[in-house]
């Protein structure tokens, strides 16, 4: 099975998942509290993955993680961790379930609250460490098995990204066979995601020429791959690409992100939109490559390189095209956004972590354009 | 400064050399052993490096690194490392220096002799451990600052590839200034090295997406800014680029390398011609080139695009073309090389760690016509 040895120990490919047991093993982790939603569980995933494990194992299960992982929740699982003696966390889910359960092993090792460490405001240096983790994603995906942060809605509503090395997990068990039965609309806005981290990554300025590398074959593969796996969600190839593409968008960001982001942010926090992360990005994307276009033209060579689009093709269309092929909505309407949501979010998208990642850094009168013209 | 944080912990910058005395304070390396080479000496580097280190550090220097590294000079080395009671190595040169300095490392902790490490007879379970090493390349390069492995010349006369996740630097602190005055045609054997990894570890079987995106990076990068670097020597931008593509090779032969390695080894080996392995693998990759072509072709469309060549062109003649542009020789026999030596060549090359990467493996009968050819 390909071992994939960066930072994280990546175990990738179809029926992985018999790799848990070895690695909670080999990091000394006895009793994790397994990270999951009543989704995951639904499906059957949770009851395969318990499968797995020695005998005797029974380790403790938190299935509350919401759409968008909380800060309410955080705690709730946490408490759950502390009470059961837990020595490590185990991930099963999308990036909601993994970045909830990352937090909990921050905040099991570093203390509380999840504001103080803000990397905006300095946060880095109180976190003294954090609790094994071990992440079996089920979405292809947020890379968060992976990746150097976590994205939390705080109880004030802020929507604060955490981005500090020491969370990046020590173990990422990459199977494939999860996502088979991941839906065809499920499929396209996580796919989307997908490739939003592979560009966004690739055009943030940040110097790291490997990362570049990493980002262009996750888009390579993701572009190829994501019409299949809405389509043809058996398809076992088509399914195993699209996880790597997700790996690799994570493994990229490390570069940072950018405008689709903290814009997707801004509109991810408030739920009584209830709006996919993915979806978002999807529909954010083509406006933002618009607004790039100029500052990234030489990069934006490669990308439509990496994307096998002809010389002088038009990116953005090419991303609008691909959502309507994927069944995505055309627009940020199409999700409940309205004109007039507009001016609150745009604090939000500035003081978004991706925003200080972008190329072009926009203005708060060019976020709200932006937000226009992305409805 | 870039900090290309993976596996080794890489510091990418002009100027990246005052980066060697904070990096052994916080690997905790009071007495390095300095491992060099005569000619680095004579460049002047050495003095620059060790103005850098504190005062009242006098590390012991050991300069007798040969051309190629072998096991004799190994040993001598690691016998003042004990003598002066060292605790970790500082390697400054090209891959030579690199790969004694780490062995020395690897010998220091896991006991005598080399050949018991050799990962083709199940020598990895052999390796304790080894001491922290810290590399500063002068050439753009082998990459062995980022590396997995080692390639020495045993006293039996074998050039033995030891190549173990332990052997990885912990530190690489990649100076492009310590290249400004590297000579046209080192620059050019060099630099062909380092884009004959990309070439080699893009074209290996095993899974490693996040590798072959890094590969492609690489060579994108190598393939752009070879002819100028060997051209126009004092030019920064070239220099930066080569040495980054040299170590994103390296980066990328996690995955296996190939025919032309296996070929170049055993020419290698050989005290009589002392050929350098960059040149030998610039001579011997048109050859490959055409050997793989049609088992790769799907993999050529991208080195293709990498390079910047139209979609039909013909990979090996364009890097025949572009080693007669940089200075190189047309062919082995140039080196000394001659059909009588053949076929002792061809064991030496079936049995080298890189024939196994390789993604068609030649026959005895196939290497032998390959040298012919090559010739």
């Amino acid at each position: 099975m390909p071992i994939l040895s960066y930072l994280t120990t990546t175990h990738f490919d179809h029926g992985a998942i018999k790799m848990l047991a070895p690695e909670l093993k080999r990091l000394g982790v006895s009793r994790p509290l397994l990270v999951t939603d009543k989704g995951v569980r639904g499906a059957g995933l949770l009851d395969r993955v318990l499968a797995t494990l020695p005998e005797g194992m029974a380790p403790p299960v938190f299935d509350g993680t919401p759409g968008n992982p909380t800060e309410r929740a955080t705690l709730e699982a946490l408490a759950l961790y502390r009470a059961e003696g837990c020595d490590g966390v185990v991930c099963l889910g999308g990036g909601s379930s993994m970045d909830l359960g990352k937090s909990v092993a921050l905040l099991a090792v570093s203390g509380e609250p999840l504001a103080r460490f803000d990397p905006l405001k300095g946060g880095a240096k109180h976190i003294r460490g954090v609790a094994p983790v071990i992440c079996l994603p089920t979405t292809s995906g947020t890379g968060s098995e992976v990746s150097v942060g976590v994205v939390i809605v705080l109880d004030d509503g802020r929507k604060l990204t955490i981005a500090n090395p020491m969370l990046i997990p020590k173990v990422a068990i990459c199977d494939p066979e999860l996502t088979l039965g991941l839906p065809p609309l499920m499929t396209a806005a996580t796919g989307m995601d997908a490739i939003t981290h592979c560009i966004e990554a690739f055009l943030a300025p940040s110097v790291n020429p490997p990362a570049d590398g990493v980002a262009l074959d996750g888009l390579y593969r993701g572009w190829r791959h994501i019409e299949r796996a809405v389509a043809h969600g058996e398809d076992r190839d088509a399914r195993w690409q699209m996880m790597m593409a997700s790996t690799e968008g994570a493994l990229a960001f490390i570069k940072g992100l950018g405008a689709v982001h903290s814009m997707s942010h801004a509109v991810g926090r408030r739920e009584d939109l209830r709006a996919h992360h993915g979806t978002l990005n999807a529909l954010i994307l083509p406006t933002v490559l618009r607004f790039n276009a100029a500052a990234c033209a030489d990069k934006y060579v490669r990308l439509r390189q990496a994307m096998g689009l002809d010389a002088g093709a038009d990116l953005a269309d090419a991303v609008a095209a691909r959502n309507a092929a994927i069944g995505l909505p055309s627009g940020l309407a199409a999700l409940g956004v309205t004109r007039e949501m507009i001016p609150e979010l745009v604090p939000y998208a500035l003081a978004d972590l991706a925003h200080f990642g972008t190329p072009v850094k926009p203005t708060a009168e060019q976020y709200a354009q932006l937000y226009e013209q992305a409805l």
